[in-house]
């Protein structure tokens, strides 16, 4: 991670913000686990994870980790302790990955995590996914900006199957490459996996099924998606939900349900993603994840403007005044966040640093003082008056 | 650290809400640099913590570390690029340790740093030990759970200088180890850093002395010392503030100033500690660092409690409801946090969960719907009524 300065901190705070208001509007709760974890842990977290994960050896020769995403930490936390359902989680963890940095991507970086846990219900999955589209609109981005797809790991299997594939697994972790491959290349790779052309020709076409209705096979992962899909539908976020069962997510947990984020220009990597992971914990959860890198780049013109800002500033005239100040100073504090020169600079030094942090600056001059007042000045118009300690 | 359960994050997120609110008052702002840090940085924090560092090559044969502290980061940071000053800043960091674990420390633990750089004036000093004492105030401690501890590096050097010590470095941390030996033990220690009698005797009045009128050496340290304890009195603070020449800190960056806070009965490790830093960074500075194990343990009794909490439960009375029961969670969340059920509970199972979380649970029923109605039902006096959806 690059270092936080306050002007970069301030935007990590908004948007941490709004995780934190929306979770909570839905009723999730914030845990943490802790950074350092058992590297084993990370064994279904697909081919990537593990070896873009910071491993050592600690004293005592126990294999660590430095966290590389979260889900596996949560699965554990819940099989560790014995908690009643539904299981509402959200945490705002660090991660570090070990990977050639490239746009929206750091060793280090934030996730938002929000789970679900203990219900098997589509439900589940549609709230899960409502709370990430609220987060987006609450980021300022429309559905111009953003799409979810969505997919199911069943029925891809099914439809995979129903075109006679045995190497599904292998088959599908394609899939999961193709967006970053030229079509031609993802048949010759198709090829080399023995399918036929016949295959290739009829896995294309599926991948690219835009609805539902199109689908004549049995399969419990297209019930599955219906219901979801009806649910999405009571949320009123349809508009921003598109079917792709092209989209695979790389980790080996997911049994079901799977979506991602996408900036509509496709410019970046996705935005969020997740998906239900019935056998990860002892009890069925869907949730997902979501870094702070790629949203920090979609957003780069539609983020507040956010300076310092503190409601007074106090500027003692000279040096023999400034217990009188730090007084005045305390005073302001029960109620309200003041500055209160620490540098000893003369007054217009003062002042202009004053208006760069608040319209109003209270100056304590040694006059004043003796008739228990002091200068209130608006930073803005500019006007003065002179006002009792006491009415302050 | 131990896994922070959602009763667990809720007390995390009290305490740093109270170093959050704190600092904005004094006009601090929020930054973060990264946890991954090269190892170098902290060969000046003193013999314990480069020990104790987690640190590990990574795949290009770098050096890193897990932050162990933050101020050397905080030193980095500034000395990384051209910023005006004041630079008031503060951080709530994760840092690293490996010892074996003992009451307080834990291997992963979090730490508040607030730091004023750019002044050499002991206003600073003050202000800071100030947020210190306020902190602990909002947390509920009074003057008898707590105490500053105040010393400083220039005049404790000038008075060991004063009874001939050469070895003052050694002499020094071995001081800085005193309370956790034996009177005894401590003095076997002098003699064997060449101590004579007569220094050990006075060596030992030295660290007792317990007021500054006391001190008749020329020091600048003590200037320092009567100027800071002048500016504690403007913070109305002194009754917290205890001179104690026998503190030390670890660190080897300190220059002047140097404090720790204390629980009056001495159960455990230091609250707090901090100090004033003159040549770490480009440019004076003066901090402390407030990790949340101690603290944890002090509060014990005197935290609040704190619940899981929404606004509303909404129950449908089944499934068919559920497209309905959605709409009126939706309607709800634009102002209020609401959970609905996901796990498809019976009505019964469904109040007993909600009793736990709110007062005000709305059941949806299939009759009540066709009259556009639901059922408002307050948890506490069990009074029940009927209410148009749109009035809600």
């Amino acid at each position: 991670m690059t270092d936080l300065y306050p002007e970069n901190k301030r935007i990590q705070n908004y948007l941490f913000n709004i995780f934190r208001s929306i979770s909570k509007k839905y009723g999730y709760e914030e845990i943490e686990p802790p950074i350092l974890e058992s590297a084993e842990i990370y064994k279904k977290s697909g081919q990537e994870i593990p070896e873009q994960m910071y491993s050592f050896k600690d004293k005592s020769s126990r294999l660590l980790a430095l966290r590389p995403e979260t889900t596996p930490s949560i699965a554990r936390m819940i099989n560790n302790k014995s908690l009643s359902l539904p299981i509402k989680w959200f945490s705002i963890s660090r991660c570090f990955r070990y990977e050639r940095t490239q746009a929206g991507r750091s060793k280090e970086f934030d996730q938002y995590n929000i789970d679900m846990i203990g219900s098997t219900s589509m439900q589940a999955d549609a709230e899960i996914i409502k709370t990430l589209v609220e987060i987006l609109k609450s980021l300022k981005l429309t559905k111009k900006d953003f799409f979810i797809r969505i997919s199911n790991r069943k029925l891809i299997d099914d439809l995979l199957k129903s075109i006679n594939i045995t190497n599904i697994k292998q088959v599908s972790q394609l899939i999961d490459k193709k967006d970053k491959l030229q079509e031609k290349d993802f048949k010759l790779a198709l090829k080399d996996l023995k399918l036929t052309n016949k295959q290739i020709q009829d896995l294309l076409k599926i991948i690219k099924i835009s609805s539902l209705d199109k689908i004549k096979i049995e399969s419990s992962g297209l019930t599955e998606l219906k219901e979801l899909f009806s649910y999405l539908k009571s949320y009123n976020i349809l508009d921003y939900c598109k079917l792709d069962l092209s989209i695979m997510r790389g980790f080996d947990y997911y049994t079901s349900t799977v979506f991602e984020a996408f900036d509509t220009k496709k410019q970046f990597r996705a935005i969020a993603g997740g998906g239900r992971y019935d056998n990860l914990a002892s009890f069925p959860g869907v949730g997902y994840g979501f870094g702070d890198r790629v949203i920090l780049l979609l957003l780069e013109n539609k983020l507040p403007k956010l300076e310092k800002q503190v409601d007074y500033y106090i500027a003692p005239v000279n040096k023999k005044i400034i217990p009188k100040a730090i007084q005045i100073a305390e005073k302001l504090r029960k109620t309200s966040t003041v500055e209160l020169d620490l540098l000893n600079r003369n007054l217009s030094k003062q002042i202009k640093y004053a208006s760069l942090i608040t319209n109003n600056l209270i100056i304590v001059g040694e006059k004043d003082i003796k008739n228990k007042k002091v200068t209130l000045r608006d930073l803005k118009t500019g006007k003065e008056k002179k006002i009792l300690i006491s009415r302050l």
